[in-house]
């Protein structure tokens, strides 16, 4: 069984497009908040991954759209990780509606970048035992 | 002494611009958000209203800005009425930083209306009741 | 050869992050923009769209990300298409940064269904002849 | 008769809300295209300006709300100034829809600011001539 962050928001009204449901581009927001709140949650935060010379820039999104999201839902984003290699991470998410159905799956796979050179760097010990639970066996 | 329903939020990664700051389009989001908190838990919702055939669109707002908002700060929203009128209403609000400095000040106005018609309407008792004791005297 | 339509804008400071570059989320909004502006570019339009009962919600994006954009670049969006089908279609994107360096790649897959009943409908020859003339060969 | 700045823009359907408006929070959005537009148009830029050691926060903002803006429209933001002071400037703005109603006024007030030790500072003589013209008299 595998280790799930699970993050809850409600949505908000300036995030529903025309069609009364949640713009497209709101579920990478919610993957973001997520997973600073995964991060949040273990000690560690993205203000001091910066703080330690680190930056984690996306180089891939997916998303998998299966049901849409209405106006003022508190949505569930369940946050776990495929793999932490030396270089880069993939994060995996699930969000499901209020009413507990499968709204969304979706992918971000990071490098680890200094912050300064953005050069290739090995992610550190400190965000690898961050992390290390939340990975899929 | 006056009731000011309170609204907490976390700022968002995506809210922050170039200056690391929140970027201020986004108060206005939470100004939003913080009202539609308030009516929620006051047993009334948005959804409701618009069911009740109301429309609240807003004629003017104003923001004065005090103090910058930063990335993954837990800001509090203080909302309030300075009047609910027959055909309109005026939500004041305070924005106040994690270590309590106030961040911003602002309002808005709104005009009640007609769903479908778009023709001025007057501001329903449930809704009148919901909002009473937090205008300020 | 293929047709690729060209849609260009120019990056706002409300894109732009705290690491200084366009956020992620943005860039299915300049994907958005670019199909409406192919669709509007070939006498058809998502107003018309749905004023003929159609809708075509978004079920697969995908982004790949190359080089960061900045404030204020001009970027041009390419967009075509890999197939038209009776019930779904697959946008291609590319996006250029305003020193003509590759900063995206990314396509979106959409469903065309009923408006009303949001079931299943087959894609009109209006929109297939629209269309047709950027499906890669 | 005074100069204005003119801005057009298309509005995207992500800047929609669930009443297939405009969602208020945009208009900022504009504001801040159409004055860094004036800004280019006039031989200097945000960047520039930052390079310059400046930066101008916004402390007041007024909007007032005449007629909604749809998906699509082309609209047109005039934008002037009432005053350039030694640390301070106060921009106007009227957004006009594509049918050329007027859909907003407003103004954003700013204070001149060093970009690093966030001490006000005079405004330098390249800004207050590139903004000259665009004073009301």
């Amino acid at each position: 069984m595998n280790n799930k962050h699970i993050y809850k928001t409600r949505t908000r009204y300036s995030e529903i497009d025309g069609m009364k449901i949640v713009h497209n581009s709101n579920y990478l927001i919610y993957f973001e908040e997520a997973r600073t709140d995964l991060v949040r949650a273990n000690n560690y935060s993205y203000e001091q991954i910066e703080k330690d010379g680190f930056m984690f820039p996306i180089s891939e999104i997916k998303l998998n759209f299966k049901n849409p999201i209405y106006y003022d839902e508190l949505i569930s984003v369940f946050t776990y990780l495929e793999y932490v290699k030396n270089f880069s991470l993939k994060f995996l998410y699930e969000i499901y509606k209020e009413n507990n159905e499968l709204a969304c799956k979706g992918y971000t796979i990071h490098a680890c970048l200094d912050k300064n050179s953005y050069k290739i760097l090995e992610i550190n010990d400190k965000l690898k035992s961050a992390l290390k639970k939340y990975i899929i066996k």
